[in-house]
Protein backbone atom coordinates (compact mmCIF):
# COMPACT_ATOMS: atom_id res chain seq x y z
CA UNK A 1 0.00 0.00 0.00
CA UNK A 2 1.21 3.33 -1.23
CA UNK A 3 1.33 5.94 1.57
CA UNK A 4 2.01 9.51 2.06
CA UNK A 5 1.71 11.48 5.39
CA UNK A 6 1.11 14.85 5.83
CA UNK A 7 2.19 16.49 8.99
CA UNK A 8 1.65 19.97 10.64
CA UNK A 9 4.64 21.49 11.97
CA UNK A 10 4.95 22.42 15.95
CA UNK A 11 3.99 25.08 17.90
CA UNK A 12 6.33 28.27 16.88
CA UNK A 13 7.25 30.83 18.81
CA UNK A 14 4.36 32.84 17.70
CA UNK A 15 1.49 30.54 18.30
CA UNK A 16 2.49 31.17 21.63
CA UNK A 17 2.42 34.59 20.90
CA UNK A 18 -0.75 35.32 19.29
CA UNK A 19 1.16 37.09 16.66
CA UNK A 20 0.45 36.90 12.07
CA UNK A 21 3.01 34.52 11.31
CA UNK A 22 2.81 33.72 6.97
CA UNK A 23 6.38 33.64 5.56
CA UNK A 24 8.07 35.17 9.18
CA UNK A 25 10.87 32.64 9.64
CA UNK A 26 10.03 31.78 13.64
CA UNK A 27 11.34 29.21 15.29
CA UNK A 28 9.37 25.90 16.94
CA UNK A 29 8.61 26.34 20.57
CA UNK A 30 9.62 23.84 23.18
CA UNK A 31 5.83 22.73 23.32
CA UNK A 32 6.36 22.57 19.41
CA UNK A 33 9.76 20.33 19.77
CA UNK A 34 7.98 17.56 21.94
CA UNK A 35 4.99 17.77 19.24
CA UNK A 36 7.78 17.00 16.38
CA UNK A 37 9.15 14.21 18.64
CA UNK A 38 5.90 12.38 19.59
CA UNK A 39 5.05 12.64 15.95
CA UNK A 40 8.42 10.39 14.96
CA UNK A 41 7.26 8.02 17.75
CA UNK A 42 3.78 7.24 16.12
CA UNK A 43 5.19 6.90 12.67
CA UNK A 44 7.81 4.28 14.34
CA UNK A 45 4.97 3.10 16.20
CA UNK A 46 3.52 2.51 13.21
CA UNK A 47 6.26 0.92 10.83
CA UNK A 48 6.88 3.56 8.70
CA UNK A 49 10.29 3.90 6.76
CA UNK A 50 10.29 6.67 4.17
CA UNK A 51 11.83 6.68 0.29
CA UNK A 52 11.62 10.68 0.45
CA UNK A 53 10.35 13.80 2.09
CA UNK A 54 9.13 17.16 1.35
CA UNK A 55 9.27 20.39 3.11
CA UNK A 56 9.03 24.36 3.13
CA UNK A 57 11.60 26.95 2.93
CA UNK A 58 10.71 27.74 6.66
CA UNK A 59 12.72 27.10 9.89
CA UNK A 60 9.51 25.68 11.73
CA UNK A 61 8.60 23.11 9.48
CA UNK A 62 12.44 21.85 8.21
CA UNK A 63 12.83 21.44 12.34
CA UNK A 64 10.10 19.96 12.73
CA UNK A 65 11.15 17.12 9.83
CA UNK A 66 14.68 17.03 11.30
CA UNK A 67 13.34 16.00 14.55
CA UNK A 68 10.87 13.44 13.03
CA UNK A 69 13.87 11.96 10.99
CA UNK A 70 16.34 12.13 14.34
CA UNK A 71 13.38 10.12 16.32
CA UNK A 72 12.84 7.79 13.63
CA UNK A 73 16.70 7.18 13.05
CA UNK A 74 15.91 8.27 9.58
CA UNK A 75 18.48 11.45 8.80
CA UNK A 76 19.52 10.19 6.05
CA UNK A 77 16.22 10.66 4.44
CA UNK A 78 16.26 12.53 0.80
CA UNK A 79 14.84 15.72 1.78
CA UNK A 80 13.50 18.55 -1.02
CA UNK A 81 12.78 21.98 0.19
CA UNK A 82 10.42 24.14 -1.83
CA UNK A 83 8.93 27.69 -1.52
CA UNK A 84 5.69 26.52 -2.76
CA UNK A 85 4.72 24.30 0.46
CA UNK A 86 5.21 27.91 2.99
CA UNK A 87 2.75 28.79 4.71
CA UNK A 88 -0.49 30.56 3.68
CA UNK A 89 1.80 34.85 2.89
CA UNK A 90 -0.10 36.83 5.17
CA UNK A 91 0.49 40.54 3.98
CA UNK A 92 0.97 43.93 6.22
CA UNK A 93 -0.49 41.66 9.08
CA UNK A 94 3.03 39.66 9.17
CA UNK A 95 4.51 39.99 12.61
CA UNK A 96 1.47 41.99 14.15
CA UNK A 97 -0.78 41.09 17.10
CA UNK A 98 -3.77 39.41 16.55
CA UNK A 99 -5.83 41.05 19.02
CA UNK A 100 -4.38 44.84 17.96
CA UNK A 101 -5.08 44.00 14.16
CA UNK A 102 -8.91 43.40 15.34
CA UNK A 103 -8.68 46.54 17.17
CA UNK A 104 -7.42 48.61 14.04
CA UNK A 105 -9.30 46.55 11.59
CA UNK A 106 -12.17 45.47 13.31
CA UNK A 107 -13.20 42.37 14.33
CA UNK A 108 -15.60 41.75 10.93
CA UNK A 109 -12.91 42.66 8.60
CA UNK A 110 -9.70 40.48 10.35
CA UNK A 111 -12.61 37.59 10.14
CA UNK A 112 -12.80 37.88 6.14
CA UNK A 113 -9.09 37.50 5.82
CA UNK A 114 -8.92 34.67 8.08
CA UNK A 115 -11.90 32.74 7.28
CA UNK A 116 -12.69 33.41 3.56
CA UNK A 117 -11.61 31.57 0.98
CA UNK A 118 -10.86 34.17 -1.38
CA UNK A 119 -10.06 37.23 0.24
CA UNK A 120 -6.30 38.32 0.69
CA UNK A 121 -5.36 41.19 3.11
CA UNK A 122 -3.41 43.93 2.58
CA UNK A 123 0.13 43.08 -0.20
CA UNK A 124 3.11 44.62 1.44
CA UNK A 125 4.65 47.08 0.03
CA UNK A 126 7.61 47.40 -2.93
CA UNK A 127 9.73 48.85 -0.02
CA UNK A 128 8.43 46.58 3.02
CA UNK A 129 11.54 45.21 4.64
CA UNK A 130 9.23 42.04 4.51
CA UNK A 131 8.82 41.82 0.97
CA UNK A 132 10.28 38.22 0.07
CA UNK A 133 12.39 39.78 -2.47
CA UNK A 134 14.76 41.27 -0.15
CA UNK A 135 14.91 37.29 1.45
CA UNK A 136 18.21 35.95 0.01
CA UNK A 137 16.17 32.46 0.48
CA UNK A 138 14.15 33.62 -2.52
CA UNK A 139 16.77 34.84 -4.50
CA UNK A 140 16.01 32.00 -7.17
CA UNK A 141 12.40 32.24 -7.55
CA UNK A 142 11.05 34.66 -10.39
CA UNK A 143 9.98 37.59 -8.91
CA UNK A 144 6.64 37.48 -10.36
CA UNK A 145 5.95 34.84 -8.58
CA UNK A 146 6.80 35.54 -5.31
CA UNK A 147 3.52 36.43 -3.05
CA UNK A 148 3.21 40.10 -1.12
CA UNK A 149 -0.19 38.62 0.10
CA UNK A 150 -2.16 35.82 -0.57
CA UNK A 151 -5.98 34.36 -0.29
CA UNK A 152 -5.64 30.60 0.83
CA UNK A 153 -7.28 30.27 -2.47
CA UNK A 154 -3.85 31.93 -3.88
CA UNK A 155 -2.01 29.18 -1.32
CA UNK A 156 -4.14 26.41 -3.10
CA UNK A 157 -3.19 27.49 -6.54
CA UNK A 158 0.83 28.55 -6.14
CA UNK A 159 1.25 24.83 -3.96
CA UNK A 160 -0.85 22.77 -6.20
CA UNK A 161 1.91 22.36 -9.38
CA UNK A 162 4.44 21.90 -7.18
CA UNK A 163 2.04 18.84 -5.77
CA UNK A 164 1.23 18.09 -9.26
CA UNK A 165 4.86 17.77 -10.58
CA UNK A 166 6.79 17.12 -8.30
CA UNK A 167 5.19 14.83 -5.42
CA UNK A 168 2.26 13.47 -6.21
CA UNK A 169 4.46 11.81 -9.63
CA UNK A 170 7.03 10.64 -7.27
CA UNK A 171 4.41 7.85 -5.43
CA UNK A 172 5.47 6.28 -8.95
CA UNK A 173 8.71 5.01 -7.60
CA UNK A 174 8.29 5.90 -3.84
CA UNK A 175 6.36 3.87 -1.55
CA UNK A 176 6.34 5.61 1.66
CA UNK A 177 6.44 9.77 1.23
CA UNK A 178 6.53 12.50 4.24
CA UNK A 179 5.32 15.89 4.07
CA UNK A 180 5.70 18.35 6.77
CA UNK A 181 4.87 21.70 5.60
CA UNK A 182 1.88 24.44 7.33
CA UNK A 183 -1.89 24.87 7.79
CA UNK A 184 -2.70 26.23 4.72
CA UNK A 185 -0.14 24.64 2.43
CA UNK A 186 -1.31 21.33 3.36
CA UNK A 187 -5.12 22.70 3.16
CA UNK A 188 -4.26 23.46 -0.29
CA UNK A 189 -3.38 19.56 -1.01
CA UNK A 190 -5.99 17.99 0.86
CA UNK A 191 -8.47 20.14 -0.36
CA UNK A 192 -7.70 18.69 -3.90
CA UNK A 193 -7.10 15.17 -2.29
CA UNK A 194 -10.64 15.15 -0.95
CA UNK A 195 -12.28 17.80 -3.46
CA UNK A 196 -13.35 19.90 0.02
CA UNK A 197 -15.25 22.50 -1.55
CA UNK A 198 -14.02 26.18 -1.33
CA UNK A 199 -16.89 26.66 1.40
CA UNK A 200 -16.12 24.01 3.55
CA UNK A 201 -11.61 24.02 3.26
CA UNK A 202 -11.23 27.19 5.80
CA UNK A 203 -13.14 25.07 8.72
CA UNK A 204 -11.04 21.93 8.16
CA UNK A 205 -8.50 22.04 10.83
CA UNK A 206 -5.65 19.95 10.75
CA UNK A 207 -3.86 19.65 14.33
CA UNK A 208 -0.34 20.27 14.62
CA UNK A 209 2.23 17.27 14.86
CA UNK A 210 -0.33 14.41 14.32
CA UNK A 211 0.98 11.96 11.30
CA UNK A 212 -2.28 12.68 9.03
CA UNK A 213 -1.94 9.39 6.51
CA UNK A 214 -3.75 9.10 2.72
CA UNK A 215 -3.13 5.65 1.36
CA UNK A 216 -3.75 4.98 -2.49
CA UNK A 217 -3.92 2.30 -4.38
CA UNK A 218 -1.68 0.89 -7.41
CA UNK A 219 -3.44 3.48 -9.54
CA UNK A 220 -2.37 6.26 -7.47
CA UNK A 221 -6.43 6.38 -6.14
CA UNK A 222 -6.65 7.62 -2.75
CA UNK A 223 -8.43 4.71 -0.68
CA UNK A 224 -8.41 6.47 2.61
CA UNK A 225 -7.17 8.48 5.31
CA UNK A 226 -6.70 8.56 9.11
CA UNK A 227 -4.82 9.96 11.99
CA UNK A 228 -2.33 8.15 13.79
CA UNK A 229 -2.45 7.81 17.59
CA UNK A 230 -5.26 8.31 19.78
CA UNK A 231 -8.03 9.49 18.29
CA UNK A 232 -9.94 11.07 21.16
CA UNK A 233 -6.73 13.40 21.99
CA UNK A 234 -6.62 13.86 18.28
CA UNK A 235 -10.75 15.11 18.18
CA UNK A 236 -9.84 17.26 21.27
CA UNK A 237 -6.95 18.89 19.40
CA UNK A 238 -9.43 19.26 16.39
CA UNK A 239 -11.82 21.06 18.05
CA UNK A 240 -9.47 23.48 20.31
CA UNK A 241 -8.17 24.36 16.73
CA UNK A 242 -11.62 25.61 15.21
CA UNK A 243 -12.26 27.23 18.98
CA UNK A 244 -8.82 28.95 18.39
CA UNK A 245 -9.63 30.51 15.33
CA UNK A 246 -6.89 32.82 14.59
CA UNK A 247 -4.22 29.49 15.73
CA UNK A 248 -4.26 28.24 12.62
CA UNK A 249 -2.52 31.21 10.82
CA UNK B 1 35.23 34.38 -5.54
CA UNK B 2 33.91 30.61 -5.65
CA UNK B 3 34.50 28.65 -1.95
CA UNK B 4 33.91 25.43 -0.63
CA UNK B 5 33.90 25.01 3.28
CA UNK B 6 34.73 21.54 4.34
CA UNK B 7 33.34 20.33 7.69
CA UNK B 8 34.62 17.65 9.96
CA UNK B 9 31.34 16.89 12.35
CA UNK B 10 31.66 17.40 15.74
CA UNK B 11 32.71 14.76 18.11
CA UNK B 12 30.12 12.35 18.55
CA UNK B 13 29.36 9.38 21.76
CA UNK B 14 31.86 7.34 20.53
CA UNK B 15 34.54 9.32 20.28
CA UNK B 16 34.25 9.64 24.20
CA UNK B 17 34.16 6.10 24.68
CA UNK B 18 36.99 5.48 22.14
CA UNK B 19 35.71 3.29 19.95
CA UNK B 20 35.85 2.37 16.05
CA UNK B 21 33.10 4.65 14.94
CA UNK B 22 33.36 4.04 10.64
CA UNK B 23 29.64 3.60 9.34
CA UNK B 24 28.17 3.02 12.56
CA UNK B 25 25.42 5.35 12.85
CA UNK B 26 26.12 7.03 16.58
CA UNK B 27 24.92 10.40 17.50
CA UNK B 28 26.53 13.64 18.27
CA UNK B 29 27.93 14.43 22.13
CA UNK B 30 26.87 17.52 23.86
CA UNK B 31 30.20 18.85 22.80
CA UNK B 32 29.57 17.70 19.24
CA UNK B 33 26.92 20.01 19.20
CA UNK B 34 28.62 22.62 20.27
CA UNK B 35 31.28 22.46 18.30
CA UNK B 36 28.84 22.61 15.38
CA UNK B 37 27.14 25.92 16.69
CA UNK B 38 30.10 27.25 16.90
CA UNK B 39 31.22 26.83 13.61
CA UNK B 40 27.97 27.96 12.34
CA UNK B 41 28.74 31.47 14.41
CA UNK B 42 32.33 31.44 12.19
CA UNK B 43 30.89 31.31 9.02
CA UNK B 44 28.04 33.84 9.92
CA UNK B 45 30.88 36.21 11.13
CA UNK B 46 32.39 35.46 7.54
CA UNK B 47 29.33 36.28 5.68
CA UNK B 48 28.78 32.87 3.99
CA UNK B 49 25.67 32.17 2.27
CA UNK B 50 25.81 29.25 0.87
CA UNK B 51 23.70 27.82 -1.85
CA UNK B 52 24.08 24.12 -1.88
CA UNK B 53 25.44 21.67 0.86
CA UNK B 54 26.55 17.98 0.55
CA UNK B 55 26.73 15.34 3.62
CA UNK B 56 26.62 11.75 3.78
CA UNK B 57 24.53 9.10 5.13
CA UNK B 58 25.26 9.40 8.62
CA UNK B 59 23.34 10.89 11.76
CA UNK B 60 26.43 12.87 13.17
CA UNK B 61 27.12 14.50 10.18
CA UNK B 62 23.91 14.85 9.05
CA UNK B 63 22.96 16.47 12.66
CA UNK B 64 26.46 18.74 12.49
CA UNK B 65 24.97 20.65 9.52
CA UNK B 66 21.59 20.72 10.37
CA UNK B 67 23.05 22.74 13.27
CA UNK B 68 24.93 24.89 11.29
CA UNK B 69 22.04 25.97 9.37
CA UNK B 70 20.09 26.63 12.18
CA UNK B 71 22.63 28.90 13.49
CA UNK B 72 22.90 30.68 9.89
CA UNK B 73 19.07 30.41 9.56
CA UNK B 74 19.68 28.86 6.35
CA UNK B 75 17.75 26.05 7.11
CA UNK B 76 16.02 26.27 3.82
CA UNK B 77 19.28 25.23 1.76
CA UNK B 78 19.50 22.59 -0.39
CA UNK B 79 21.10 19.82 0.77
CA UNK B 80 22.00 16.69 -0.88
CA UNK B 81 23.14 13.23 1.38
CA UNK B 82 25.33 10.52 -0.02
CA UNK B 83 26.68 7.08 1.10
CA UNK B 84 29.97 7.88 -0.86
CA UNK B 85 30.52 11.13 1.94
CA UNK B 86 30.35 8.55 4.65
CA UNK B 87 33.30 7.47 6.91
CA UNK B 88 35.60 5.02 5.95
CA UNK B 89 34.23 1.57 6.33
CA UNK B 90 35.90 -0.13 9.46
CA UNK B 91 35.10 -3.99 8.70
CA UNK B 92 34.96 -6.21 11.79
CA UNK B 93 36.54 -3.41 14.36
CA UNK B 94 33.35 -1.52 14.33
CA UNK B 95 31.77 -1.04 17.70
CA UNK B 96 35.11 -2.20 19.39
CA UNK B 97 36.79 -0.29 21.95
CA UNK B 98 40.39 0.62 20.68
CA UNK B 99 42.29 -0.21 23.93
CA UNK B 100 40.60 -3.63 23.37
CA UNK B 101 41.55 -4.11 19.93
CA UNK B 102 44.82 -3.19 20.50
CA UNK B 103 45.02 -6.02 23.22
CA UNK B 104 43.48 -8.43 21.10
CA UNK B 105 45.31 -8.01 17.75
CA UNK B 106 48.90 -6.30 18.90
CA UNK B 107 49.42 -2.71 18.81
CA UNK B 108 51.53 -3.27 15.31
CA UNK B 109 48.54 -4.49 13.61
CA UNK B 110 46.07 -1.57 14.93
CA UNK B 111 48.33 0.70 14.34
CA UNK B 112 48.64 -0.56 10.35
CA UNK B 113 45.18 -0.85 10.51
CA UNK B 114 45.25 2.55 11.61
CA UNK B 115 47.73 4.01 9.79
CA UNK B 116 48.26 2.78 6.63
CA UNK B 117 46.71 4.06 2.90
CA UNK B 118 45.93 0.47 1.79
CA UNK B 119 45.77 -2.02 4.44
CA UNK B 120 42.06 -2.86 5.31
CA UNK B 121 40.99 -4.41 8.65
CA UNK B 122 39.62 -7.63 8.03
CA UNK B 123 35.47 -7.16 6.39
CA UNK B 124 32.58 -8.31 7.86
CA UNK B 125 31.01 -11.62 6.91
CA UNK B 126 28.18 -12.06 4.80
CA UNK B 127 25.88 -12.68 7.41
CA UNK B 128 27.15 -9.99 10.33
CA UNK B 129 24.15 -8.28 11.97
CA UNK B 130 26.65 -4.74 10.63
CA UNK B 131 26.72 -5.67 7.23
CA UNK B 132 25.72 -2.11 5.20
CA UNK B 133 23.32 -4.80 2.94
CA UNK B 134 21.16 -5.04 6.46
CA UNK B 135 21.11 -1.30 6.64
CA UNK B 136 17.58 -0.28 4.89
CA UNK B 137 19.29 2.93 4.19
CA UNK B 138 21.67 1.10 1.89
CA UNK B 139 18.66 -0.38 0.21
CA UNK B 140 19.39 1.45 -3.33
CA UNK B 141 22.76 0.91 -3.87
CA UNK B 142 23.89 -1.61 -5.78
CA UNK B 143 25.31 -4.83 -3.15
CA UNK B 144 28.47 -4.70 -4.68
CA UNK B 145 29.58 -1.28 -3.92
CA UNK B 146 28.86 -1.57 -0.50
CA UNK B 147 32.28 -2.08 1.70
CA UNK B 148 32.19 -4.51 4.22
CA UNK B 149 35.69 -3.08 5.20
CA UNK B 150 38.04 -0.27 3.53
CA UNK B 151 41.62 0.61 3.57
CA UNK B 152 41.61 4.71 3.65
CA UNK B 153 42.92 4.47 -0.22
CA UNK B 154 39.59 2.40 -0.68
CA UNK B 155 38.00 5.02 1.13
CA UNK B 156 39.16 8.06 -1.18
CA UNK B 157 38.09 5.73 -4.40
CA UNK B 158 34.24 5.52 -3.57
CA UNK B 159 34.53 9.03 -2.69
CA UNK B 160 35.91 10.30 -5.91
CA UNK B 161 32.81 9.69 -8.12
CA UNK B 162 30.69 11.84 -6.32
CA UNK B 163 33.33 14.13 -5.85
CA UNK B 164 34.03 14.65 -9.52
CA UNK B 165 30.71 14.40 -10.97
CA UNK B 166 28.41 15.63 -8.63
CA UNK B 167 30.22 17.73 -6.21
CA UNK B 168 32.83 20.05 -8.00
CA UNK B 169 30.71 20.20 -11.65
CA UNK B 170 28.20 22.22 -9.28
CA UNK B 171 30.59 24.75 -8.69
CA UNK B 172 29.94 25.81 -11.95
CA UNK B 173 26.45 27.38 -10.63
CA UNK B 174 26.65 27.63 -7.32
CA UNK B 175 29.17 30.28 -5.78
CA UNK B 176 29.68 28.92 -1.90
CA UNK B 177 29.16 25.03 -1.55
CA UNK B 178 29.34 23.44 2.17
CA UNK B 179 30.42 19.89 2.89
CA UNK B 180 29.94 18.44 6.33
CA UNK B 181 31.60 14.79 6.19
CA UNK B 182 33.86 12.71 7.80
CA UNK B 183 37.84 12.96 8.86
CA UNK B 184 38.23 10.14 5.84
CA UNK B 185 35.84 11.06 3.61
CA UNK B 186 37.65 14.46 3.81
CA UNK B 187 41.26 13.28 3.57
CA UNK B 188 39.89 11.44 0.46
CA UNK B 189 38.88 14.97 -1.22
CA UNK B 190 41.32 16.83 0.19
CA UNK B 191 43.81 14.70 -1.08
CA UNK B 192 43.06 15.23 -5.11
CA UNK B 193 42.38 18.89 -4.23
CA UNK B 194 46.05 19.51 -2.46
CA UNK B 195 47.20 16.57 -4.34
CA UNK B 196 48.82 15.08 -1.10
CA UNK B 197 51.18 11.53 -1.32
CA UNK B 198 49.65 8.44 -0.32
CA UNK B 199 51.83 8.68 2.02
CA UNK B 200 51.42 12.38 3.77
CA UNK B 201 47.85 11.97 3.74
CA UNK B 202 46.91 9.53 6.46
CA UNK B 203 49.34 12.40 8.61
CA UNK B 204 47.14 15.27 7.69
CA UNK B 205 44.88 15.88 10.45
CA UNK B 206 41.30 17.88 9.92
CA UNK B 207 40.07 19.37 13.32
CA UNK B 208 36.50 18.95 14.13
CA UNK B 209 33.79 21.59 13.73
CA UNK B 210 36.16 23.68 12.19
CA UNK B 211 35.28 25.28 8.47
CA UNK B 212 38.51 24.90 6.13
CA UNK B 213 37.84 26.91 3.15
CA UNK B 214 38.88 26.68 -0.34
CA UNK B 215 38.97 29.34 -2.71
CA UNK B 216 38.71 29.15 -6.39
CA UNK B 217 38.70 31.21 -9.71
CA UNK B 218 37.10 31.66 -12.31
CA UNK B 219 38.06 28.42 -13.52
CA UNK B 220 37.80 26.28 -10.74
CA UNK B 221 41.25 26.41 -10.04
CA UNK B 222 42.51 26.16 -6.34
CA UNK B 223 43.84 29.74 -5.21
CA UNK B 224 44.43 29.18 -1.46
CA UNK B 225 42.92 27.01 1.41
CA UNK B 226 42.45 28.07 4.98
CA UNK B 227 40.62 27.57 8.27
CA UNK B 228 38.10 29.77 10.02
CA UNK B 229 38.78 31.20 13.44
CA UNK B 230 41.30 31.31 15.90
CA UNK B 231 44.79 30.23 14.35
CA UNK B 232 46.65 29.10 17.74
CA UNK B 233 43.37 27.62 18.63
CA UNK B 234 43.17 25.81 15.44
CA UNK B 235 46.86 24.48 15.61
CA UNK B 236 46.33 23.23 19.32
CA UNK B 237 43.29 21.12 17.97
CA UNK B 238 44.90 19.84 14.78
CA UNK B 239 48.48 18.94 17.39
CA UNK B 240 45.84 16.63 19.52
CA UNK B 241 44.18 15.37 16.95
CA UNK B 242 47.13 14.01 16.08
CA UNK B 243 48.63 13.25 19.60
CA UNK B 244 45.50 11.12 20.00
CA UNK B 245 45.60 9.25 16.92
CA UNK B 246 42.72 6.91 17.19
CA UNK B 247 40.34 9.92 17.63
CA UNK B 248 40.38 9.86 13.73
CA UNK B 249 38.67 6.98 13.24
Amino acid sequence: MKKIVFLRHGESEWNKENRFTGWTDVDLSDKGKKEAWHAGEELIKNGFIFNRAYTSYLKRAIKTLNIVLDCMNQDWLKVEKDWRLNEKHYGILQGLNKAETAQEYGEDQVKRWRRSYDIAPPALSDDDPRNPKFDTRYREIPRDELPTTESLQDTVIRCMPYWDHVIFPSLKTDEQILIVAHGNSLRGIIKNLKNISDNDIAEFNIPTGVPYVFEFDEKNNLIRDYYLGDQEEIDRQIASVRNQGLANH
